[in-house]
């Protein structure tokens, strides 16, 4: 493929390696990851694991540019079959797995004791970038094996049933180690069974019932359907297990949902014994490498995860880690959709230069690099707090920390972690898939004709990338969790939102950077947007806030909100809102990195240029438009008038 | 496919019955094309024209709804196969040709006395629109059918080589005779060769040669690439005759190049002879039952086309129609699009509700209705303009028109349409493949994960769309056409600028309606911004005209100006000011709509709820970003920092 030579695809990226040697803080991750330096064979100090880190990016950094790159096109055009009741992918897939699996890199995060190599999942997501760079349907794959393997390890830590020996830093014992060694090797992987024919975004509507039979055994009966790599042997199945309460309220329906880990087969020696059916493999625009099935479950034996009506509560939580990995891959694909439009427009000439000197072509590579260098700091900054509030509140519950003290500073520093995870998390997702499809359709279009042919790979990368705002939550889903998240927040705190308001008013004016200004005036438009949107909340409410400080807005903001039915205009404002939001946190990761390393200056002066007026302009729509529909979907306001 | 259950696309659209009712005044059209009603068999008025034109229209919305969207998704599974030296179509595909050719459909716009129907241009644009929202890849094709045989009459008129008797209104005589009436039986079609591998929009650099024989035959060397529909038997071919002047510039070629028509093969008792290769049919992303060839010629015979060296001039004739052909490709595409997204989000629930009534959804929804509807207008009437503009320069080369007064008027009269012509085009072709793409992506996202699958038709839609902005002109040539025609015309003639200006300015603040005030601001932003390009480009060629009033300007635009080299500013926001300059004309086209018809007012606010908020984003873009990228480019001019 043009523009895929190289045959290092961690070495060739400058960007990433900053944040390998600079950007990223090592040190909490590393004591984390190493139990306070007490797992076994722990690195003495971040410098050494720095090293260590390095070298399994350099290693995963060939694999992709040497192995799988050279495949993607072969893995794309043969696709996956359905025979004798099995998934099979093709040859060519196969020898990246056998690779992936020879160097060990489904044991990447686990820990040693338990076969692994105990890296940060930072470091898995810096490589889903690598792997996605070349093929995105492998690196998919890839990450329903490790993660997997990790997803078992942290509900049998969270339910209990995973012993830890704090003297020596390890696991002595864990529920499902069978499973957990059987992924680590390489003999099978994992998937996330929940949706379903008439559920998709809606985990309410959700039919596929778990039972517990007069002897102990579980056992689930329904249909799945869209399962990534669901032709593999564990499955993670959201089921019901309890009745919905009011049927008139269609989010009763979460509480009665349960998590089970079901296995699709066993094999022994009279052959395969299969307990999940698959109906059938997807026929899809792209992502053609992996499988999508369609999966029956009848009277299918499986063990509970965790409690009864927690299903709902886990499956969250492995998807929020899914939606920081799904991130990743969109960076990778943004990644190979930049150089593939730059490498072709540097050699293509058209009237007396090569295309890449015409403005319009110059302005467009320009702003891909712009925002993928504000994409991926987005994304390294996700990953690290999801692992420190993860990874935190494992520590606290190993009887590693004992000092009262620490353990208050340390859940503090949990919680806060946590926060921005919840709050990065939604942003990169969405971000990184529609900058995925977006870039990957400039690459076509800088190319031309050729882009619509097969020849090139950059009609490949579309069809590959149009998954991604799809897939763990669409584009929609992340949205509206944003401005949920956004405006109960507020309504919360709203002497929290006002002392926010303050600062960013006051930086505009006074910080001594231009940049810092900049930054500030684009966090107080933000504000501004979350403001508007809250005032015309309540004002539906019937409740007037139009002209009182929002210091004293309190009032107004106590009793009981339904998002769903209170949050209309909100709703209708959800992804524009969240497009401001990103490019806020953007912008406030790159002056970050501007203080820590000024040759960062010119990324963020080179975001700021395309954000700072999209951000106006988002700014404008959510202010000034969709009254008009919202009274068409009948969902005016009492008091709307008095506000408009 | 859901979405298309309807079996009539012309019956169940009443946006396009609008125009064909009330929108379009058919009598000037009428005049032309029945050469001012002397034709044989004419109309004897637009209204009887119109009740035949409906006929028409319904019969393609019958086939469309009936014969070619059913077989679509089969027609791309398909696709097309190189078979013996020929490209050979899918059976559902013939079938499909078979009945356009049952119903003489290819003779659509083609004179009675040559066995057509002469229905204006209009109609078949319209019909256009039919057959893409069924199948993009046989409305192609299709395309390649009637207007290559209209233009094999026109050719023919413009070299004199075509004979009219203005007593009987007929042409007696014309060049092509025998292929237009190949083509009009269906038993051949024709195709535009202009590609080369090493020279795609940059027609100066192409190699094919065209060399004129001892024995008086013109034999055509060298290789066509990217051919739509290029299997057939008549090509209409650029080629080289003349030697480049200047080796330095690279525009010198455009004088060498002549238009040849070449027969592909000839097919006699002997079976058929080929004089061109089909070497490859392209494997595409999709457009899958419309063959896109690569050719070989070696020593083909060829008829020379007008005059040695006219080959540019003439080629840009022909696919300036065939823009606005394209253009109402996309308008199809982005009616099956919505049509589809809508379909499917009224069918499927969540959350308690139909997804249409989820606000983010049903604001898709709206948006995608109003910039369809706003679309279809700058269609309609850049469609009505080219073939007033065409036509009247036919009617004035015919003898039907003596008195001098009526001649001036009717030069006059042509010379505005051409002119609007030429403003809309590009701006049409531009907006329509853009929105094609993007609202086929957006019934994708819309349909969530079934709509990543083939089963739903959201995915073919997208994969044939890409093909929109990419042929005829990539969506970038559009943009630098638009930005070279709007400064130059603004260089030759700055008080007419100055005036149009000044009236913006007055109407945006006393015309009585709303509306109109509004689209007068929305005008009035579109001159801001090119009166900051303008200054700009002259400030970088070292003139000073800031402080200067617009109507002193006219001193600093004299002498030559060479848009490569002096418009590097405004390249580089060649894009965002067609943007700028669709929404206008599309505000504008509506507004006079609402006059005509009040109904038409709510179209126009839900336009504009959106383009006012964009226009002023693509303003500040204009006039804000830019000059750092110019900076590295090496293109700043001396002066910029005294206007910066």
């Amino acid at each position: 493929m043009v523009g895929q030579s190289s045959s290092n695809f961690y070495s060739d990226n400058p960007d990433l390696a900053w944040y390998l040697e600079r950007g990223i803080d090592w040190a909490p991750l590393v004591e984390l990851t190493e139990f306070l330096h007490k797992a076994p064979d722990a690195f003495t100090d971040a410098g050494e694991a720095k090293d260590a880190y390095r070298d399994v990016l350099s290693l995963i950094g060939e694999l992709a540019g040497e192995v799988l790159a050279p495949r993607a096109a072969e893995i794309d055009r043969l696709g996956v079959r359905l025979e004798g009741g099995e998934g099979t992918v093709s040859a060519p897939f196969a020898e990246v797995f056998e690779q992936l699996g020879a160097l060990e890199l489904h044991g990447l995060c686990l820990p040693r004791e338990l076969g692994g190599q105990n890296c940060p999942l930072t470091v898995f997501f810096l490589a889903s970038e690598l792997l996605a760079r070349a093929d995105l349907s492998a690196m998919t794959h890839f990450s329903f094996h490790g993660p997997m393997a990790m997803a078992m390890l942290a509900y049998s830590w969270a339910e209990g049933s995973t012993d830890f020996d704090p003297a020596t830093g390890s696991i002595t014992k864990t529920r499902f180690a069978v499973a957990i060694d059987e992924i680590r090797r390489g003999a099978a992987w994992g998937a996330m069974d929940i949706t379903e024919p008439d559920a998709g975004s809606d985990m309410a509507a959700l039919r596929t019932t778990g039972t517990l039979g007069a002897d102990g055994v579980w056992r689930l009966n329904g249909q799945k359907i869209f399962i990534t790599s669901g032709h593999g042997k564990y499955h993670f199945v959201i089921a019901r297990t309890e009745q919905p309460g009011d049927p008139d309220d269609p989010f009763a329906g979460l509480g009665g949902l349960s998590m089970f880990l079901a296995r699709a087969y066993e094999d022994g020696p009279e052959g395969r014994k299969r307990y999940v059916t698959i109906d059938r493999l997807e026929e899809k625009l792209g992502h053609h490498g992996s499988p999508t099935a369609s999966l029956m479950f009848e009277d299918t034996p499986a063990e509970l995860v965790g409690q009864r009506g927690e299903g709902f509560k886990l499956m969250l939580t492995l998807m929020n880690g899914a939606r920081v990995g799904v991130g990743f891959e969109g960076v990778g694909v943004c990644e190979a959709a930049l150089r593939l439009a730059r490498a072709y427009a540097a050699e293509r000439r058209s009237m007396g230069k090569t295309i890449d000197r015409h403005e319009m072509i110059a302005d467009y590579l320009d702003e891909m690099e712009a925002d993928l260098l504000g994409l991926r700091a987005l994304g390294v900054q996700c990953a690290v707090e999801v692992e420190l509030a993860q990874k935190g509140g494992i520590v606290l519950n190993t009887g590693l920390v004992t000092d009262p003290e620490e353990r208050q500073r340390r859940e503090r520093d949990m919680k806060r972690h946590g926060a921005r995870a919840r709050r990065l998390t939604p942003l990169f997702k969405y971000l990184a898939s529609e900058q995925a499809v977006h870039m990957a359709r400039m690459a076509i279009q800088i190319h031309g004709g050729v882009g619509y042919t097969k020849e090139y790979g950059a009609e490949k990368l579309l069809r590959d990338a149009l998954v991604l705002p799809i897939y763990e939550g669409t584009s929609q889903i992340q949205s509206l969790m944003v401005m949920k998240d956004t405006l109960t927040g507020v309504m919360k705190d709203p002497r929290r939102f006002a002392t926010r308001v303050a600062q960013a008013r006051w930086r505009a004016t006074t910080a001594r950077d231009p940049l810092e200004r900049r930054v500030a005036r684009l966090q107080g438009l933000a504000r501004s947007a979350e403001q508007h949107l809250l005032t015309r909340t309540v004002a539906d409410k019937g409740r007037q806030v139009v002209g009182e400080p929002l210091s004293a807005w309190g009032r107004h903001l106590k009793g009981k909100w339904d998002p769903k039915r209170d949050f209309a205009y909100a709703m209708l404002h959800a992804e524009r809102l969240t497009r401001l939001l990103a490019d806020e946190a953007v912008a406030e990761l790159l002056l970050a990195q501007v203080r820590q390393d000024p040759a960062r200056r010119s990324i963020l002066e080179r975001y700021l240029e395309r954000a700072e007026p999209r951000a106006r302009h988002l700014y404008e729509r959510i202010t000034t438009t969709g009254q008009r529909l919202l009274e068409t979907l009948g969902h005016e306001g009492e008091s709307e008038r008095k506000v408009g």
